[in-house]
């Protein structure tokens, strides 16, 4: 791995479920590509075969339960592989990569709402992953709120939950401090957007971060 | 994971393939069930079903090339899992846990012979395994005599080579030296056996390791 390097071309997606990501990720590419961009839209855990066989592992352990330790691991794994594989080689030439998770949601997830070593996470991350996106916008919406829109979905006929997804309100609480947290902790990189809002309303917002920013990297 | 801890009564074997470890492994647990102990015999990578899935992804990733610190980290992710669901609860009723292959592995195939900062080899041991064996044996054997065996067996009819048995001599050189490294920086905890000799002889010599080690702790 090359040394840590801030990525300007890299952005991420970040916050909880139910609080819109595939929408903005959809209208940032558009956005993007209709300014003759060259983009490509991933998201973790997963974004390659070897990822998201890891991901599958992840969401469906069967009756095993899962290590804590094994699942920062698995999570980094992934990430090693998708970094190595496509991230990488998509920003050496030039195209503008936004992926949907990245390390700040090991942050949320694995450390605060797990309660894992936050100092071992960042060893991990800057042997494993070593790069940070340019610009994060995080999703942020209280758990309320986020539930009522992820149960909505199941009655449409979505998938059952996952292992993640069957956890306790209290674990999402920690996952939103955490994200809120990390935002505190890179106020540069890291923008909170309110994502109580209709979608297409926060994905304008969306929109307007990535031009601002866009902007003051020209 | 609670503190580092060294596990008296957790043995484990290490050395390349076709150094005779089931052979050995067999003998070690059939000396200790025959002097009424309860046995654990376990593998690595492996161990549980979701570990065993781990272990799968390493041994066959399809044509996907696998970035060096996802199969560090898989690796490690496997033996999180293990170390949590199999061989803490056997060493915690009093059992012997004997493992085929341990952290010395990670060490030498992924710090010896790829190459991977052994700093951060031994972070991921101290977080995500917290234990070493009270025991362990390096069964040692030179490249060309183990290729020998490996390919008697393969016209044998055993299962065609797997991602890390095609890798080349050189890489297993590597490995073996790393082994070894292991030992010097060991000699308490890591015994050397010539795995040159026939296996019976082999297994012969582990036991009398054993019964003396043993003898030491009683």
């Amino acid at each position: 791995m090359t040394g840590w390097l801030t990525q300007p071309h890299f952005v991420t997606l970040e916050g909880g479920e139910g609080a819109g990501k595939s929408t903005v990720l959809a209208a940032l590419r558009d956005a993007l590509q209709a300014d003759g961009c060259d983009v490509v839209s991933t998201r973790e855990p997963g974004g390659t075969p070897l990822a998201e066989r890891i991901r599958s592992l992840l969401l469906d352990a069967g009756d095993e339960a899962v290590a804590p330790h094994a699942e920062l691991l698995l999570m980094f794994a992934a990430r090693a592989q998708h970094v190595q594989e496509i991230i990488l080689p998509a920003l050496q030439r030039g195209a503008w990569v936004i992926c949907d998770r990245f390390t700040d949601s090991s942050y949320a997830y694995q450390g605060a709402a797990r309660g894992m070593d936050v100092h071992f996470i960042a060893e991990l991350e800057r042997h494993a992953v070593g790069i940070e996106p340019g610009l994060t916008l995080l999703l942020d919406l209280d758990v309320a709120h986020a539930r009522q829109r992820t149960r909505g979905r199941d009655l449409l006929g979505g998938a059952s939950p996952d292992r993640i997804e069957r956890e306790r309100d209290e674990f999402f609480e920690r996952v939103r401090a955490g994200f809120l947290t990390r935002a505190a902790q890179h106020p540069q990189r890291v923008h909170v957007l309110d994502a109580s809002p209709e979608a297409a309303a926060v994905a304008a917002a969306a929109r307007m971060r990535l031009a601002d920013y866009r902007k003051a990297l020209a």
